[in-house]
């Protein structure tokens, strides 16, 4: 049994820090690097780069919509062409860095507003996937199962790789609960580790309705942006290490 | 006798344009193509190296400070650390559009402010030259031949290339004269070309006090950011081929 | 029988510019200054303004998303309270200069993505209408007449102005044409004039499918972002003139 | 004796904070809100107007160089027409949305390389003054007392307000001893009370040498960026109110 966790990593921005990336860089096995359009900077992408090579994490680029004011959480109508364009610039970029610093991107996972437009999307995932497709077809996509941006990838010969979240509460059909909904996000580590665990080592999750979900993810995304989210997800590597569970990166 | 001549292209943003892309990319065989820190989006950069591709055009990083509202005019006290890994991301994002577009970056060279900068300012020439040892070490630059980054390029085994400007007035020391004097920029694209066919065949130039000076240049730099600039670039080039010379790349 | 003529001005970011200014001031009433959102940047705010008060042009805030590489046109999922702050922004900074130049902000018109957004989304629009009445209650805002930023204008007492496009189709209904549709956009000088006349005198409009519309517009809106639009732009002002009627900003 | 206590507020961006504003609200009696260049976004500014109004603190803008990614602290070769328009720009959106919060600005006060560069730099200093002038010439700047644009305010006719900081080292001539020098920077909460103080009753601090070195100033700079920093400031706030001090804002 083996698993990844990813987080984001890199997202402050000239003087400005998001999360302790050091103690999450001793949490996770990859590291989704935020590429300057959203959140970081090419001195910020450099470091992280450098660290999460000199840690062995493994190194994704989170590539954005350019909205550095709304951290990428603010969908934006960008034409495909332009978005796809937008992609592999940021793309390129932190690959272009990582590979200075010894490594390369290995993966790529869409942030924020992109992320989740590209769920429901088919002309902005396809714009995403283009530009992933003309980059270097051989890196996977870091996405949710049931989506417009896993499909089209299949279909444009991309792989995919699903991620689930050990704090989020499911719906039956095995979507998330919209963060609006009360009891969407999960606080108690406890819980939050043990529902980890089942993950990888049952293949499911308790919906909100009681039922069992079926999720077959071969990564767990895990957030550091707080002191809490921290422990959070120390909690969670430490409850999966101790079910036996190897972490590694997914690839 | 062959010569090679560059200009700058894709310095657009979004809505706004500059100078005539496709006019030029007829005149030169080399393209200084901007990477989005003082001009150039991803979407123009993309088109630009296209369209460099389809014409066999080379196509160069025209890195620069981080100034969209100064278009890159502004010298800027960057740290070292941090200059360094603004002109890696610069470089490794329009590189990897350009592979994308089936061309490549095949030199670097540093666009207004910190082109000047770095004739003079060892610490930054020193960051600009590190960026690019750590990007690909094989990657040449355009530059002036008396520079502090020619000095530094070549202590660290980087290659450069001599640029000269057929329509900018020389010193007998062989330096530019300063814009601001009277005379520093020549406007009669007959005698712009007749320079620039001396500087090819005859290897020299004529300064300001009416010596000739050694110009070893292997490139021209042509400007075409006004319908009289492309003119002047078309003459330019219409005159060195009259006079037998081929325009090539000079990689 | 007197009517504004508006246009957008100001709208070059740094070293790039967008239309021809100069003339466009020898058209127009009403100058629709570009608050540096989507363009306009300090200094070239500061010019138009002096330019406007100069020629004793009427000076509008023309407030944005903050979408500089968008240019504006793209919509945006922004948070009502960030958006009403972003408009106090722009409006007072156009505002503080235009007093310093001798003049002020006598109205305020929303550009690209965020007019149109407001005139079918009550929550932005409130937002808007709240930042004009934070700023000055008394300040009018040019509007299309059916739509949500009208209704909540009126209820929150702002007025409003009625602005019509001499240029564009309009469907039976008064609203315009999508410029998706073919002949949304009219091109013929003398036709676009005769319809600007007949705007003012007869107070209608004649729709795609031939019925006569009433257009109660006090202010007719003109581009000249292209030398053409400039042409045209001319041809309305000079056929108005030649009706009789008379050119007058709507405050 | 009356001080006032001066602090930069409202330095985030976005996402991301910088230093807890309302712990320093409740120290300060003068806030230096950023304008929006250098950090601060338009819904930041708001919040920390409408606080700084909420709590009878005085509202200063911040302006700065045009450098996000910078933090205001890389000095910039900016024209003067430009910086001019550029403070102006921000003086303006600041003063706007202060008084829509029922406040107003009441001082100017330039950030990080900006106020450095006009401390001796006669034609940044001059572009500086020129928009005060321009916006408002009864508003006071916040300066060092002995630098170029004390001077230039002078012979303009703008007051300016001297400002001291108690946990820097002076020279004996009553300069600050540089950043890169050690013992810059004292860090003792006890001492750096003790030395505000002495500022404000005795008119003097201790120079690097031993000597006692006149200190004529109306307020005290006070920073808030780091857990300590606030601790620091409120071991300053207590030692003047137990030695008697009135803290009021200097206007």
């Amino acid at each position: 049994m083996t698993i990844d966790l990813n987080a984001d990593l890199g997202e402050g921005f000239g003087n400005w820090r998001l999360g302790d990336d050091a103690a999450m860089l001793d949490v996770v096995t990859s590291a989704n690097v935020a590429c300057g359009f959203h959140a970081g900077d090419p001195l910020i992408i450099r470091r992280t780069c450098a660290a999460a090579v000199d840690r062995g994490v493994m190194i994704g680029a989170q590539v954005s919509y350019r909205d550095l004011a709304g951290f990428g959480r603010r969908e934006m109508e960008v034409d495909a062409e332009e978005l796809c364009a937008e992609v592999l610039y940021q793309l390129a970029a932190v690959d272009g860095i990582a590979r200075a610093m010894g490594g390369r991107v290995s993966y790529v996972k869409p942030h924020g507003a992109l992320y989740n437009r590209i769920c429901r999307d088919p002309e902005q995932a396809e714009a995403v996937v283009a530009a992933v497709v003309d980059y270097d077809r051989s890196l996977p996509m870091l996405t949710l199962p049931v989506s417009a941006v896993h499909e089209i990838a299949a279909r444009e010969g991309l792989s995919t790789v699903t991620e689930a979240f050990a704090d989020r509460a499911y719906t039956p059909a095995g979507t998330l609960v919209s963060r609006r909904s009360p009891g969407a996000v999960l606080h108690d580590p406890a819980e939050v580790a043990a529902r980890a665990v089942r993950m990888v080592t049952a293949g499911t999750v308790t919906a909100v309705d009681g039922s069992e979900v079926a999720m077959d993810a071969r990564s767990i995304c895990v957030h550091g942006d707080t002191p809490d989210a921290v422990l959070l997800a120390r909690a969670i590597r430490d409850g999966l290490l101790a079910a036996g569970v190897t972490l590694k990166a997914f690839r």
